[in-house]
């Protein structure tokens, strides 16, 4: 695993992916910057005039249904059909699953409409999403990811894609591949926005490495490495924010080797 | 009112409530992260195929209109209607009252469609919401929070609620019952959205404490210390918001009785 | 211009002029955060029903196309020839430019509506707008401000505005007026909404300096600047963004002067 964070890193910063977010309000703001910090070039578009071609040209499509409404929906259809069409790699966050129904649909529809490379959520979401209950308080987990393993790969299964749980652990499922990454700081959990960064962190890495489970590995690494990194300089929430921004511009692939707990 | 004061801090602290925004996209992030902070779980969602499944599941509601539009004011309707149905605290935000017709519409509509149990907003906002004249510059406050008494006085009686002014002095209208909060500092005036979260922690405090007027001056004061603090360790108005939010999540309930200035 | 620097700042600080935004989802946090650090008074209201209302009392209006859409462009046009016809200072930002056919669109469409006092954008996006080619990735650069002169020149000479273009070297161009400020650091382009923020305070400037192409010099110094001071602060783009807004409050006319690195 080490040459792969090594190289995903590496290629990250020297290619600076133009990576495309359909994203909710909240986080707007702060994935831009987590993306720019760790070396990506963010943009965010939604407007049906232009989505498409909009995905035409980034390296990645990061959608995020966290403030979801019609028209955005109609627009990350647009934005997926196109990018699957070219090729382009999807991470889908399914924020606020299993809270209420229209979520729901709205994630059965988006699923139909494209195989995303990644879906990338918390425990609870990712049980809703496989259909295995579990219960969501908002946007927020009230399980463990790994209670969430059997949803996983059910999940996995059913939709040919990787699998990224965030959670104490992060698990990372495909088939019959699993990784497990040791990394972060419960501080992460009273930032808003910091799932659906890890969700826009894992779209630039999938821009760069083919193999959507190691980007999506060595994104759940650098996440909690960075969160490591922030705790040291920060411990309450608003400046660990900026702390966690300052360390994924900061971050080295030789911090990144020695630090990542990847299994 | 210490007692209070301890009470609605660890209730807070052991809840989690969650506190469902239908706020404005400038404010989203800081409302969320304030109320992250401060011990709540924020959801964001603005659907209306959604809004009144997500009032069903939340212990309150905010409703503030600094970015409305016609399909958000909507579903403002919506959420309060069911809100209201199911006895959940709603407060709301007249943010930029009397600037436009439009806001003044709009409000007059919320109002009739659902009583809210606190209205928190500024000397401006409050003076245009009664109907007694007030100029507002926008969003910001060209009134002081004690010449907007008998508004807030009015207000309260005619819709039998709550009516939180703030400003150099706070204060919180119930009927007969009037709270003064001398807490606070001029440079939360330099940071956007610090009205905002105050509304939307005191809609955290209304999940926790059944007497709205307690509620609200718990917020108040919870938000003034916690802005006290935060300039003790931040003069300019970018450290500051970030060391306020630090404050929220590091204040205790003894610290906040010993600094609350509640009378 | 240490003259006009000097009076600019004052000017902004006594007037505290507010200014209406119809901005990007990504950066209106920062760029209303930005505007109540230097001084001045943000306002951000795009609903048809209220834009032509706010134009009027605003003393100046920001448009920027970071994250458009179709009911956006139609508020966009009213609040543009609103503020046309009462002779208050348009700043148009045309993010993205370049990047997507219907960005393109759009913005003749803005253009045909109603004259700008001033366009600020980087390179790519003015020499997109000129027609003259240019690559634009995404909202980021890949050109260089001096190489957009001509586009700048020719922009300018069409719709008789002044056209502004941030870079290593910003360049300010009027007909026959040029101006470059060199001050800034390369840190600014790894924080988002710092150009949109640059139009926002452009927009302030706008609002106390009749002078557009004097206003708009000013604005860029004012940036450069604060950007020179926070990196002698903070040296990762977290605290980087944080430490800007607080230059930006903490500045005083002397300061800049001292700074400034107008010709």
């Amino acid at each position: 695993m080490n040459t792969t964070l090594e190289h995903d890193l590496n290629a990250l910063r020297a290619v600076a992916p133009l990576v495309h977010n359909i994203t909710n309000y909240v986080v707007m703001n702060y994935s831009a910057n987590a993306l720019l910090a760790v070396g990506a070039s963010p943009v965010m578009a939604h407007a049906i005039e232009e989505v498409e071609e909009m995905a035409g040209i980034a390296g990645a499509l990061v959608i995020n249904i966290g403030t979801l409404s019609a028209p955005w929906v109609q627009a990350m259809k647009l934005a997926m059909k196109k990018a699957a069409d070219l090729g382009k790699p999807i991470v889908l966050d399914p924020v606020g699953a299993g809270a209420t129904h229209y979520r729901n649909t709205v994630l059965a529809e988006l699923l139909e409409t494209a195989p995303p490379a990644v879906i990338r959520g918390n425990a609870s979401e990712i049980l809703a999403l496989a259909g295995l209950g579990g219960q969501t308080k908002g946007v927020d987990s009230t399980a463990s990811s790994m209670s969430s393993l059997d949803a996983a790969h059910a999940l996995s299964e059913r939709f040919g894609c990787v699998v990224s749980v965030s959670g104490a652990i992060d698990v990372i499922v495909q088939k019959d591949r699993v990784s497990y990454v040791e990394n972060g700081h419960p501080l992460m959990t009273k930032v808003t926005g910091m799932g659906c960064s890890a969700s826009a962190i894992a779209g630039a890495f999938c821009a760069v490495q083919p193999d959507s489970f190691l980007a999506a590995a060595t994104a759940a690494a650098t996440m909690g490495v960075c969160g490591q990194l922030a705790f040291s300089k920060a411990t309450a929430p608003g400046s660990f924010q900026i702390a966690f921004l300052d360390a994924l511009f900061e971050l080295t692939s030789e911090k990144l080797v020695e630090l990542a707990r990847v299994r």
